[in-house]
């Protein structure tokens, strides 16, 4: 098997045993791209001569962090000090930040090698969509904004990559990917050097092929309790399958995946049973969205400012209120989500997981229908960890995920759950990767 | 009067009908510092050339921008293009960030002009403390981490200047130097480009030397609400007396500027009651505490990989969690501060504004004394805004300040009402600037 395939667990244990090299991983990542990104576009920014450097350099090294030679993707909204960061903005073209942002200082010290940057939907919000296109059917999205950071690992041109989440923008993706994304807690990890756009959802989320891998990434943030956890079994699970007070927007392959997992966790002798949330938690999307709205605003007055017109108008509108937020708005939007954060997290009393689609359905056609993200902002506003699955294929072969999710600050008992859950919900799981376990 | 002694409300208004240039201004502030400030340490970085030829080219511009000609202090926290940010920590000695941070943008856009950057504690945390001494009595701590800031206003260096507060960091220092000071309501001003300590609890705000000064500020960062406003009286005003749940730790000096401000605000005709806050907020202090110790450790766990012990063991700790800060303890302060703050904004159904003490005192003796934040944090982690007044004077003839605290998202409305309080509850108020109602 060529290394690129490889996951990141994978390839970091084959690391710290000598029997693959930095060097040589990064070099089968590197050919990948020369041979699939003229299509798929993922990337913004590469330098090889540099990657290989740098992996040299790492592989004389003595193996210390978790992260060990293993290349690694950031989303072009995340600062870099030795590679440009655009935002996907004509009015960044070229800007060189001069510190990392704070996540990636993380993984560079935990032993991870910058491998480039990856596109992104304007400033991670709106705007121009990215370039990149689904891996698995190029006239398709990848999803948004994170587009390129899921691609690239859904295609195997990198192991792991950094991206975001302010509506639904990681864990949609890494559905639409076939892939594994841990959009962490709110406030786990630093966003310090990404660009804001809500100052009370934004958060940084990681991308891999196998929930060993999304581990490696946490170990290396320190997530809390990661130590403590002891393995769990798909047998005897409670789950709690919730449908959402959006469930109307579900399509079919959505319907079908969530029915899929249940079925396979029943299978494998987990308890499943239905969550209704409180009527209340159906105005959680627009809570979020007044907040992103509002928030927004204040994110995008600088620039605003500074640019003027040549600022896109969908930052323009933000920044000018044009949606016409009040401040009882914002607070009607805080409070709510307050609310539902401390019931959300009282529920699990009675379950140890829940279960949820992680999009509407397949990966749509054309590259302009990022948007819905009615399955994910609900979780991002609740501030809880949600972990994404790939679960089954859509009508046209694309694939459908699920994701799971805990209450705040479980992350390292939502990535134990997934662990022993992800071999159950994904059909692929195994084949892909026969070392994933290990 | 020389013009660094002008209040940047009645500087601005001069430099719009032409009698005064920015030049005559930023030339009579660089000659207060070479003055000052060799004894003061208020500033970690000027550049008089810079300034004086930047002067002169908003000098030949029309007049657009609220802050036209005003020169502006950054707390040495915050980004700046044109000059070093170091953080005054020595791991950042030098640093030159690529981009403004977001609030200097705006003002630098509304036609301020950067001064130079004012010396704080380090990381705006802790560490080190800043070489700030009080003007007033140089013996004595100006507060803090916004020291330079406050220092370089309140001894007329500046007009205005940028803080942060996290704990108390803003409001107690704006006391301690016997001046304005506006800590909006969190969110309402972005903080990207600052350093991050707590995402919930951080706050930019400014000082000035007049209610009006905060106001041209507040129009450059397009607070909401504030066209709309109507010019309220002290006549009438419904005050609300709030001796808060850390009363036993406000020194005799506050006892009596809070019992003075009520005095002149009843004798001006206000209507003032006491409000008792309900118990659970005596547990809000905490909550910050926990808040920000749990989110500094995730925001300094970048500083602490790539420094390790070359990092202050002041953030070591908190990124090495040696506070124990468990999930569930962040959860319970995050749910107790929304609870709180919900319940606080309610309570202004029966009266306009809460009128509290700013610091337990005078300014302590020495400079290593910034750390009571008792009063302050409690409302920092309520989002709500505050800003200070200068009252009376202490023991040591030091001032002592009170200040108007407003429900979420009243920060215009604060403002009106401190513009009508603050000629009452000030002695000084009227003296020290004769243009500052104009």
């Amino acid at each position: 098997m060529e290394p690129c395939f490889l996951t990141a667990a994978a390839a970091a244990a084959r690391i710290r045993e000598k029997t693959l090299t930095s060097e040589t991983l990064v070099r089968s990542c590197l050919e990948r791209i020369a041979e699939r990104d003229a299509e798929v576009r993922a990337w913004t920014y590469v330098d090889p001569a540099y990657a290989i450097a740098q992996a040299r350099e790492l592989d004389k090294r003595p193996v210390t962090g978790p992260l060990h030679g293993l290349p690694f993707g950031v989303k072009d909204s995340i600062d870099t000090a030795d590679m440009p960061t655009t935002q996907n903005s004509p009015l960044y073209q070229g800007h060189r930040p001069a510190k990392d942002a704070g996540c990636v200082a993380v993984v560079r010290q935990c032993g991870a090698l910058i491998l480039g940057k990856t596109d992104t939907v304007e400033f991670a919000t709106g705007g121009r969509k990215a370039l990149t296109r689904n891996p698995q059917n190029l006239a398709h999205t990848p999803g948004g904004s994170s587009s390129g950071s899921s691609a690239a690992v859904g295609d195997c041109m990198v192991p792991l990559a950094f991206g975001t989440q302010t509506g639904g923008s990681h864990i949609r993706p890494a559905a639409y990917n076939g892939i594994y994304g841990l959009k962490p807690t709110w406030g786990a990890v630093t966003c310090e050097g990404a660009k804001l756009l809500s100052a009370m959802c934004d958060t940084i989320g990681w991308f891999g092929r196998s929930v060993a891998d999304l581990i490696l990434v946490a170990e290396a943030f320190r997530i809390r309790d990661l130590v403590a956890q002891k393995a769990v079994t798909a047998k005897g699970l409670k789950v709690a399958v919730c449908k959402t007070p959006y469930w109307n927007r579900a399509e079919p392959a959505a319907r079908t995946a969530l029915a899929t997992a249940v079925e396979r966790l029943q299978k494998a002798g987990a308890n499943v049973e239905e969550l209704d949330l409180p009527s209340r938690f159906g105005s959680l999307y627009e809570s979020q969205m007044t907040l992103m709205r509002g928030e927004g605003g204040v994110a995008f007055l600088p620039e605003l400012l500074v640019h003027g017109d040549r600022l896109h108008v969908q930052f323009r509108e933000m920044a000018e209120n044009k949606h016409a937020i009040t401040g009882a708005m914002m607070t009607q939007a805080y409070d709510l989500a307050a609310d539902c954060r401390k019931a959300f997290d009282a529920m699990f009393e009675s379950f140890d997981v829940v279960l949820t689609p992680s999009a509407p359905g397949e990966a749509p056609e054309g590259l302009h229908t990022t948007e819905d993200w009615v399955f994910n902002s609900m979780w991002t506003v609740l501030h809880v960890p949600c972990l994404a699955i790939p679960c089954t294929k859509g009508p046209n072969g694309l694939p459908v995920g699920i994701q799971l999710v805990g209450p705040r600050y479980s992350d390292a008992r939502l990535l134990t759950i997934a662990a022993a859950a992800a071999p159950v919900i994904d059909a692929a799981a195994g084949q892909s990767d026969p070392s994933a376990t290990g």
